[in-house]
């Protein structure tokens, strides 16, 4: 939201902006000429964002943030879960991964196509400690995409609490209960 | 705090960026090219909070935040408390208003020289509604000036939690304690 700030002092207005300003700020591996490829070989959403969090650490000497994030579908007994990015054989091949769920999930009624996101962040500093969080998301899965934002499966997975699709919210409403929100506001309460 | 992000997903990136981001974005009088000299009459911090800010509320249309901040001298009955800015006669004259602070103080003990920062803040919106959130840090004043930084009476006040002054304090140490740090953190959590 904007507002606007009734004074005439400026150095209210900077000590201000600094309080609300966030305690985190961000670079992008663009940012710093880094492109890097790592396996995410682990088997846990929390495994996966450590070793890619380790990884960029390594390389870049400068707390590095990752997160690992999947969906879990209850009647695919929690698939595609970690492989969730490459679920149809192709890493972030969104469509295809869309498309391949919807295959899977058919024959599935209505009231058994339950699901969640999860998101697990980790930030790990230069000498080797770390801080994690994790995020969860409840919904289900619809029989065909709705609305055109987000991305991933954003477009087929219905929230519970908001009562329309991730492909139909507002980023600012998606990010208000999303698993990536919850668990980034986790991890900013812990510094 | 700098951290590096561990992903070459752009979706990601964007969505943590929101997420990270403020749920305030301030903009100053100037930018709006407002040349406003409000008289604050009010007897209270709270009353001259809103006072400004329903002023420029009225002026904008807009959501709007003042605070009103001031030092409590325990030896001094709560002085200069609402008139802290023009405690010496002038508005602003940080210097003067320093200086007769050690002169109304020369004569009292260590001991005695307790004192506190108050800030009320209030968020007035163009609909008549508000919010507001007070924060306080305790301290004693020095007998001179300590440090450089900070502004007003802030080479004069050591903070007890700081162990230091706020003169002396970087402007993240002053923040994480301060009379405007928690308000401002306060009136965040009720948005």
């Amino acid at each position: 939201m904007k507002c606007v700030v009734a004074t005439n002092n400026q150095h209210k207005l900077k000590e201000m902006r600094d309080i609300i300003e966030s305690k985190l700020e961000l670079i992008s591996l663009g940012e710093l000429g880094i492109d890097a490829d790592i396996e995410e070989n682990g088997k846990t959403f929390l495994e996966n964002s450590l070793i890619k969090a380790r990884a960029i650490c390594k390389l870049t000497n400068m707390p590095t943030l990752a997160d690992d994030t999947g969906l879990i579908v209850d009647a695919l007994n929690g698939a595609p879960g970690v492989y969730s990015a490459r679920y149809a054989g192709v890493e972030h091949d969104d469509k295809r991964n869309r498309e391949k769920l919807l295959r899977e999930l058919q024959s599935v009624e209505y009231n058994e196509r339950t699901a969640r996101f999860e998101t697990v962040i980790s930030l790990v500093f230069p000498d080797g400690h770390y801080l994690t969080a994790k995020g969860k998301v409840e919904g289900f899965i619809l029989f065909e995409e709705q609305g055109t934002d987000g991305f991933g499966y954003d477009t087929l997975f219905y929230s519970s609490e908001l009562k329309k699709s991730f492909g139909e919210a507002t980023s600012e409403e998606k990010n208000s209960v999303s698993h990536r929100g919850r668990a980034l506001r986790k991890l900013l309460e812990l510094l």
